[in-house]
């Protein structure tokens, strides 16, 4: 199957934009190579166009059905399988991903993409109540109230640069906000244009096809923060959804504040990970772990959200034995090409930050070409790391620190000085951790996914993932930005007091036409 | 049964805060007559003690049972039944409301408090969620991942002065943190400190009683903002409820967004929930509609974040008919005592301030006495409302503005214009409203209650109950202030990948220890 050649504009409704002439290219961070075409980037005006666009498609999409809605979505995975060789063949040129992580990707984002269409249909997130009434009440009659989600509105959605198919155009957060019944506008990511023009163009064309409206799909492109502001700032967007940087981040949650109309912002930004190492797990399974972390450290070169950036045991001769063997790993394994140049020049400044700090212990630090990033491992103690919190922040490519505590008192100290997580993992022997309860505790406070064994790289998708975590990890700690839940992101109750059953949305009617589970005088049924 | 004299003081732990000499008093409205003791205003360091105790409590709290927790909301529900006559003789005299109302909300109160307890006890507000693991999976093993929701922490709450109980020490937001496993400090509404002191001296015996730890509650009291402001950026404080006006709900949103933390703000602010008339209902029951509009308007002297105070309709001789019903009932009715000096005197601002703008026509003014709100009727067009935004403002109090509009259009016009609202009530008939499908939508779209019928007053306590609605009604349309969903607010999800079975909470165990509803590999069952 072949493919149209890629235009360089963002697609607004079921039209590309006009060319702006501010003009950026997409970059083989391997080589350097600019890659065309170039891109042009959206003007405000194209911005308020695909705003007003989805404001009128809002009340559309809200009124669409689950099954239309997973339609929908099941159609944008066919599509984009559909274009599998052509995504295979420009992901690894913007972004230095290897062809077989393009399509392992691909299938996860349509994976995800299915997900949702299952959710969608099924209809029970809808969290539909039935409250009957009672007019023989007194003093008073007890009302009739019936309460559903309903979708918030436009979402703009903020594409990330380290899962260019699966955080990205039609990655979780587009997936999510179209089964909730929203319209997107996304804001392209600058790394990897071209990849988002492929996949856009078939949101597009499924969203043609299944004759929804224009306003529910847009592209944007725009190289810098620019474009991104205006965009949180518009009266039409009504949530927003990002995954990237802490800076990043907390710049759109101060901007969505700000608001006339402040509104949510669920950002995903930044997280070390820590794993912590008890005694007795080092000293039967220590060989065995450093091997594990080496390779999730070292995984899609460190550039995962979920890289475990912080290791932390006490000293002693297990832990010495693992570091000597985690060291020998990480030097072994080579320098692979980074998400941009950007990126890799990012990673060797977050490096050389923590190299300057007192008392940080260089172990391994191979050296990489431009655009590329070498497996890094450095050591410090407990107490340097508590009097340098800057050494607690997220360097995001393939390095970890490793904390050795002189105590366990010291390990759970810094832990709990520790700022919230996505993800936090032990190593323990099944006894060693019984006699810790308060351990466990202390890591479900700081994340949002805790981990008994293995690496928190790899986000199953599934009903009870939670990716997320207390602030700032994520901007808001209640949600999850993976699996069947982060549907619920962007909706919000409303209750029907005193309706005739004919008035009513399907969802509520008393026969329950659509079969849906539901909470009915407080008990859950079908 | 006779109880102990009030104190004056803030209690923080199990003892009272010490004399900190910055005093005020409570005042009977209706007779401006200060009324003892002197209360003593919490300084920083009283308030430091109460959220560090907090802090404390949290985890310890995070552990308990929903049967613990439902054991301690029905001790507090019990405990306040036994003082019924001190708060009935107490809540007149600081609030100027009857004493009829104080053991009609006294009910509704301990209701609260027990349907709370009911939720924390049943255990499926925890959305337990598992995903079972395939070591068998290809190409990578699938892990065992459960979730749960888990307590955010020390909550801050604000009490309200226009719902003494329900709204205030023991009320909604304070009984759903509570069954959520949250510690909660209370900001007590300066105009009625005696009957908080009433009420939060019976929380803190309950919590002794149940050997719940010292930080679970405290009560401070200060007169002006600069405790609460102080209160909601203690970095203890992860969650905020409130119920006020739209400049205090906004300030703290402020306060909590600038935070090195930002942390949710529930803010149940103002509403001035449009009634729309269509023209059916107007002809064939316009008296009644008069009659029960007039009777809403005006219950608790129009002191409710759900008083009627927009009416839209279509002008014609119905509405001039229901117009003169109105205007004749509201004249009927005496002004009563409002709940505090300073609310009547707002009163009387917020009246004025309409009335000065061009085109606003007073029907019934009535005089009132200081302290006093007598019903005020005033009439304007649709286009002279449109023109003038501050006209969809709330005024607080019993009064409402009649829009007469000179079509649908128009009417449906000044709809799409009015800000997010806690409630939105249609009087039409049947097929009336079957043929116009879309304006049920505008009202779904604009707030968080829909009523067909019926009057906005009167808040049902259930479960498909939403008390909310988008920015400005609330902070957050994403959550419901009044009913069982109100628990979710003070939660968030954590995942639990590759655990044990004895090292998971009792909740996530395989065996479903505590019998409840989870989602299992997504499916609904116990």
């Amino acid at each position: 199957m072949t493919t149209k050649p890629l235009q360089g504009l963002s697609l607004i409704g079921q039209t590309p934009a006009a060319p702006s002439g501010m003009l950026f290219h997409a970059q083989n961070p391997a080589t350097g190579e600019a890659l065309d075409p170039p891109y042009h980037e959206a003007g405000d005006e194209d911005m308020d166009r695909a705003c007003r666009l989805a404001a009128e498609a809002a009340p559309v999409l809200a009124r669409t059905s689950g099954k239309l809605r997973a339609d929908f979505l099941r159609a944008i995975a066919a599509r984009l399988e559909a274009i599998a060789e052509a995504i295979a063949a420009r992901m690894p040129q913007e972004t230095g991903l290897p062809e077989a992580r393009a399509r392992g990707e691909l299938a996860r984002t349509c994976g995800q993409l299915r997900l949702f269409a299952a959710v969608a249909e099924e209809g029970a997130w809808l969290d539909a109540r039935i409250d009957h009434g009672d007019p023989e009440r007194r003093p008073a009659p007890k009302p009739d109230i019936r309460s559903m989600l309903q979708p918030l509105g436009p979402v703009a959605v903020f594409a990330a640069s380290n899962f260019p198919l699966a955080f990205s155009v039609a990655g979780g957060d587009t997936a999510s906000a179209f089964a909730a019944g929203c319209p997107v506008v996304v804001k392209a990511h600058g790394a990897h244009p071209g990849l988002s023009e492929l996949v856009g163009r078939e949101i597009q064309a499924a969203a043609r096809e299944r004759g929804l409206p224009e306003g529910t799909f847009a592209l944007l492109f725009g190289a810098g923060s620019r474009l991104g502001a205006a965009l949180v700032r518009h009266p039409a967007i009504q949530a927003v959804g990002f995954t990237g940087s802490i800076a990043g981040g907390t710049a759109l949650m101060r901007l969505a504040a700000e608001r006339p109309q402040p509104i949510p912002v669920y950002a995903e930004m930044g997280s070390v990970n820590p794993v912590v190492l008890l005694e007795g797990a080092l000293a039967r399974r220590g060989t065995a772990i450093a091997e594990g972390l080496a390779a999730s450290v070292t995984l899609g070169a460190g550039q995962f959200c979920t890289c475990p950036g912080l290791v932390l045991a006490v000293d002693g001769p297990a832990y010495r034995d693992f570091r000597a063997v985690l060291s020998a790993r990480l030097a072994a394994l080579p320098a692979a090409p980074m998400l941009s140049l950007a990126m890799a020049e990012h990673f060797q400044n977050g490096i050389a930050a923590q190299q300057v700090c007192p008392g940080v212990e260089a172990l391994v630090r191979g050296s990489a070409g431009a655009g590329h990033g070498a497996p890094v491992l450095q050591e410090t103690s407990a107490d340097n790391l508590l009097a340098q919190p800057r050494l607690m922040e997220e360097v995001f490519g393939p390095s970890t620190l490793l904390v050795r505590a002189e105590s366990e008192t010291e390990l759970v100290q810094v832990l709990k000085a520790l700022p919230g997580q996505l993800t936090a993992t032990v190593h323990a022997d099944e006894a060693e951790l019984a006699e810790r309860p308060a351990l466990v505790e202390t890591l479900a406070k700081m994340a949002g996914r805790v981990l008994f064994g293995g690496f928190p790289t790899g986000v199953e998708v599934g009903h009870a993932m939670v990716h997320g975590g207390p602030f700032p990890a994520t901007s808001d700690g209640r949600s999850t930005s993976v699996g069947s839940a982060a549907i619920t992101r962007f909706a919000r109750p409303v209750c029907y007091q005193g309706f005739p059953d004919t008035l009513l949305p399907e969802t509520l009617r008393e026969g329950n036409p659509l079969g849906l589970m539901r909470l009915v005088d407080g008990e859950r049924r079908r």
